[in-house]
């Protein structure tokens, strides 16, 4: 869906453009109290800065490999919601009898279906704290949209429709005992699906954590400069800018991933995915698929431009 | 839930207040023997604290990690007690029929929908070593409450109430035979939930290594003013103190995270887990939800300043 | 499937040529401004570039995992994919009485099976973005063939027309309810796999990480002749060239192994794994398997001497 | 279950103080040596044993990474032993009418109930290579207990007679096709835990790894003192002791946690686990628990006391 | 099954003398170049092998968790057969009336069995490249013997056979519906454990890595002696020596982990389980265990010598 395209160099500096703007006039001081004042005295073994320099490295490894997890915990639960629409159409073409079946038969696994597009697109926007009603009205009847506006959550209350929905095709006889039962397993599934995104998105990072690499990181930082003052001058200046850019770069960008589910560029890609499931669950029902590409495509270009840090 | 804050550096300062004013004392004596009384030789060189740092940074990360994934795992655990009691209630909405079925049938819905939240209050406070039949008369009638509270475990016995009303709804004819196996299933995974809850609790992390890495701190601490003194001199004194609290800080938050259950602020958020339980499985019952909100937020506000450490 | 083969150093050499030139290039120059222009202030202790070697190692470390993790999942998927062909190929065998049966049920069974390994050709070319219908006239008939033509996802419309059949075979009674069901879970289990191989497909690396990492190992490269000059003097170009190759190699081997299914030599082999499933399900079907076997063994070799980055 | 209790110091030393005595009679051999006869020359930098420190460290991190991952899934297997005991009780009590069956019935659930007690504690010797019969006769009748003492694996046995019991209660109506298929799913748990213990018991480490770190091990504290002896002179001799007393002890846990069956203080505590089956089990069944105290209290003492290497 | 026992020197040095050779005649031409013609300008600060030495270890950290990763997931698929063996035993004893039932009911249970324990043999084989079809006849008919021969998968072919016996005993009313499914799952456990194993086994370890390992560790060998010989003149030769083999034993022992079915000593002792399969369902069907332990226990002890590397 994101494309590996080439990223500007300005737009990198441009996320940690602050931090740039301090660690350059702080270098720029320590060189130039060095050559106008010969305070030769300041040098220290860069063996100082080094020990910091490890233990550094081994926690941003640790923290960006917890975000990384979560990051990637997240697009496998959005992959699984995909792959558990897909199923649940399929089950309702394949258990109903769609072909030869009554007109109701066939509305009934509609309305099912297009419910399912509507859930993907609501839990989507309920993760972002956005309207998760917005744009409802497409999939779903007024009347279940006036239901589940009455509900926090609204993902939930459109699965007990499903529920409600097979417990009626059971009634009348259009799925068996244990086709109602193995539905409801799917149900169940997205249940967890949803349950998953909640918990990465209302579980913070350990704050400690991040709070100690961050100020390990800026003491590293001070030291840096008179570690490397003695053998380089001046030229010391570029280099410490060079290595804390990397060093806030890998911080900035595992606290990016950790938190898949700001409305950020960065994250799963949630509406992207919810089309796709939009396509594939329309042409399953024999739909022409004509999603209003505008605005789709637009936040893909927006994708393709931004989805770096 | 839990709201990312600017942590005050005093809370955190407050948290191994007594390691600093032991490393404080410390260096500043040695600072002062070598200065005044020119004992020189006492210097050595940075590399050998820095073997020792090495070891304890890959040993800190080692710890951290078990002690995340524990973290983790019971988080996890909490996400998944969430998906399940509103996968209980959805199935009990939809596989009993509520809308045109008897009072009874409807009772018995509701019934076990309120005592599982009941079960969720009561496995919190079970974990936390607190009285776990604490507020239940608010889920359940005073006839079971009489009944649980003959358990040492109350929760497992709120899920064989559960169990027996199954059979009672089986034999009345109210769920079919697939639905009580299916249901008992449900049953099942909170009988694992519980478990898993109770193995985090009870199962310490290994002594020896938290032993083990304590030592290997101290005499860390206690090698490397020596290293820096030649270096820094007076300046010594602050290094030392910035470097060992960052050691100390990380250790001692690995040592909370990895027992989640303990009742302290850095506790995975069960009651606030419960409480959402609580809200949605009321919503599903139609049921307005008027929590005292008093006591929740008030906790919540506590989350927010003491979730640090 | 892949053998062991010693490798041509110069096809290991082919992949990083332009590295290597630019590399021999840089530490040329510097050697001769070195020795000829006799500017030995730029000589720095090896410490320098030694901290960013450290960091860069973590670095790799952590991104050679995840690429080994996703090429590891996305082997395991496909050795699922193996399994479930045969579960499926022998529930139809076993459920359906192929024996004493008539003989429109044995064509419904082959016309499973067969359809099962069109499926995996289709989702092999589906994952390289080839055409997903090339040579599936061979598997399943030309009106299944243009129905299939009509949708983006060819291998989702192949196990649709596996739910449809497992329908009829159920109203026809040659499977019963519960098998209906059962082998309901393992199409399931197939539209999992193949939501799993898009995942890791459309899934890309947080590019952030993959460009820190190059421009680290960039000023890595820049940063070491001038550390290892004052002691090799003109030596020090082959150690350049030597260790700037090793880093450069396992970058390159790491963005190789993240995008299993590019049609690169390093892919997961997937036209192989599906050619073992028709052998498997043509040995079950008792037909006689006679692959053209010059296109398979050609392509094997190919692998053979390709498979190595 | 284990309590986080202050660890004697002497216990400690006790675990290793045959390594200590040698590195101390090791260590002050060379201190003599370099001060009496002023062999100044065997002085080394302390690079070279920093090089094999941190190939060390990283692979005692990869062992103790691996033990615990032992030891932890071992504890996991018990937990879920606790979990499926309650479920499969929760069963026996909910699926069978307990209440106005006939008092066949009962006794059938309690007789399988107690069984499961005999399971559990016969497993639990099973794997410590004890008796597994003993103290069988208090659960299971004594014609049970003779039958399963034919066998070579008890516990195997005795998840048998469960099976044959539940065919029986099937045949005679008191659970139905699918309540009996849901309880045979509930054995194969337990036969999965069993075997999972087994594979954990009778696998051992790679033994070249632990060859080869113990290897290395020695050979850095042989050159440790060398490389300290300049600079510390009779001071090297607790320094070695220090460093060489912690590599040994991280090894030793290592060693004892990846065999979390063999009857040592580190074990995974199955007996205690097993009393707690013993107790929920008794409970649920209504019945008095009066276990003999003494027994488990004093092992649980000796818990307490020991669970530390 | 396999014992710790202590691993000869010897045998140790037999597996890389080739490595020690080499290794020794290039540190003693140094020495002597070095000592004889006093090249003293050709010592290198030990800094530069220390970088090579740090990346090289992260490196064979990687890999040996991948390989162990892969040895460990052998070993617990092989667990997973013996529990899965266990289980379609139990549910063949007890889900068909064996007690009460016809002999030829008895004889049904008695030949799938059997047929088990000769699929655990065929598939050890099978993965060992060995002739799959020795030593069946002891287990299975010859006619059914003759009906494998024919697939190029024997242990597939079996499995087959299972299958339809089992659809036999259901058409004859010996099991009913519902454990027909279930028992057809263990059989879908069995198809995944198979399809696993042939993944492990026919998936190599990226070559890529291997060769840049192998050729970093040259570099840094080449290196060491160079960076020695300053501080330790002749006693450079044991301490290369020493080093270059510890990296060397870790090499191969990776390697050799990496691929558990490759009929070495070091494979996951699949011969070893399928005898306790065979035990253990011969004691379940109540017939006596006579295994030709003299052909058992001979591999058994040589195991026990060579089971190291």
């Amino acid at each position: 869906m994101l494309l590996k395209e080439n990223i500007p160099i300005s737009y990198i500096a441009g996320k940690i453009k602050k931090e740039i703007l301090f660690v350059t006039i702080y270098a720029v001081a320590i060189a130039v109290l060095y050559n106008s004042f010969h305070f030769t005295r300041i040098s220290i073994p860069i063996a100082v800065p080094t020990i910091l320099g490890t233990v550094i490295s081994l926690l941003l490894a640790f923290k960006s490999n917890q975000a990384y997890d979560r990051w990637w915990e997240a697009r496998t639960i959005w992959g699984a919601i995909v792959n558990d629409s897909r199923t649940l159409t399929r089950q309702l073409l394949t258990f109903v009898d769609t072909h030869m079946g009554s007109a109701e038969e066939r509305a009934f696994c509609e309305r099912m279906a297009k419910r399912q597009i509507a859930w993907c697109y609501s839990l989507s926007r309920h993760l972002r704290k956005q309207d998760p009603l917005h744009g409802l009205e497409k999939y779903i009847s007024g009347k279940e949209l006036d239901y589940v506006s009455r509900y926090s959550n609204v993902p939930m209350a459109l699965l007990e429709l499903h529920g409600e929905d097979l417990r009626n095709a059971f009634k009348l006889g259009w799925i068996n005992e244990y086709q109602q039962v193995e539905m409801d397993k799917t149900l169940t599934r997205f249940s967890n699906e949803m349950g998953g995104c909640e918990r990465i998105k209302n579980t913070i990072f350990p704050a400690t954590y991040s709070v100690y690499i961050h100020f390990s990181l800026i003491m590293f930082i001070m030291l840096l400069p008179f570690g490397l003052i003695e053998f380089f001058g001046i030229v010391e200046v570029p280099l410490v800018i060079a290595i804390s850019c990397s060093f806030f770069l890998i911080q900035k960008m595992a606290i990016h991933l950790q938190d898949p589910f700001e409305n950020k560029p960065t994250d799963t890609p949630t509406s992207t995915i919810s089309q796709t499931i939009e396509r594939d669950i329309k042409q399953m029902l024999k739909e022409t698929y004509h999603h209003e590409n505008k605005q789709a495509s637009g936040s893909l270009e927006g994708a393709k431009v931004f989805y770096i840090l």
